[in-house]
């Protein structure tokens, strides 16, 4: 996602800081999430956006914690500023790079990671780049409580594909899986702002979810 | 697939009957195929066509036992002329019916199925015609032992796709899954004459080996 050059919002960001947002210093809270939002259980986002998906999961799950990644600080003011309007203190946006995730999280202390549309690299020679590649797979399994789970929504088929073989060739148990999620029985509360666009276009999203044992 | 009739056949396969090829009596083998074929493993390959797979395989593992299954009783004949062709006492033919199957073998005889390049049924209507649709599962399961296979392949990915959502759900683990089985590094000793033929025209063959816990 790009957006055009805003300055005011690196004033805006800094505004939200440690209540809403965390700025190159998310790792001070590690091993100290579920503490810090006040939850047993805690559900991370890897490439959030402007956060229509992962702040209104913790508007529809309350009882949950949640932490939203997103590597453009400029965008990263959106969700931060969308948990602010609502006064939500289950949700903390991290600004950063998910090939940080071990400085921000102790082994084990997340227990579902959402990707949601995640940038497909479609060139052969970027395949390592995407977040479903097997490296990711390990971080993901080190970080994630044992039996965790990943839930992965895409309209990019390629990158899918892709993906399902990378989750059997690592292991894991596909435990749920649609080429349409939005005609599938699989429950489906919060859609992405890319996913309510491009499924109002005709675009099937492909949906699975898969267990690290 | 379809042949012009040769009327020739009826009678050549009359000749093959027993020793390679069942012409609607392979109930008389239920619970014997073990024995009758002297082997501690079958393999059934369910739409055998002219049968180089199966009579492929045969040859390549001497120490199986293999039944392959052809619906067309013109087209049967093939697998079980090539069978006596190369004299192979580990392989027979059964022209029938995969609606059929529990007719011809018991309960948990079965240790691997195969499933190559089945009709794809193509119309949305005719789903419960595809051969990996839950309503056959639901029969493997009962004829493959506890813990048996079911490798598929096929180049048409609608079917593959439908495919695989029907393993999910039918609680399958899926063990292997490829897009692209020749540049994989899945073994793939013996190609059907389907697969020999599109491969050579850059189709993609798909393919997965699923295990009925």
């Amino acid at each position: 996602m790009r957006l055009r050059h805003k300055p005011w919002i690196k004033a805006a960001i800094e505004e939200l800081k440690d209540d809403y947002v965390y700025l190159g210093d998310a790792a001070k809270n590690k091993g100290q999430w579920h503490q810090l939002l006040g939850k047993e259980t805690l559900a991370v986002e890897i490439g959030c956006g402007k956060g229509n998906f992962i702040v209104g999961m913790a508007q529809l799950h309350p009882e949950q914690g949640f932490v939203g990644v997103e590597t453009q600080e400029e965008i990263a003011y959106y969700p931060a500023h969308k948990a602010q309007e609502q006064e939500l203190k289950n949700v903390k946006i991290i600004a950063g790079d998910a090939t940080d995730l071990e400085e921000w999280f102790e082994p084990g202390e997340i227990d579902m990671l959402y990707l949601n549309f995640s940038d497909p690299w479609p060139k052969a020679r970027h395949y390592k780049r995407r977040l479903t590649y097997r490296d990711f797979l390990h971080k993901y399994k080190q970080l994630l409580k044992p039996g965790g789970h990943l839930r992965f929504k895409t309209d990019n088929r390629p990158l899918f594909d892709f993906s399902l073989v990378e989750f059997q060739e690592f292991g894991l148990e596909i435990i749920a899986l649609s080429y349409d999620l939005h005609h599938s029985d699989y429950d489906n509360p919060v859609q992405t702002e890319y996913e309510a666009k491009f499924s109002a276009l005709g675009n099937k999203i492909n949906f699975c979810e898969a267990v690290f044992k």
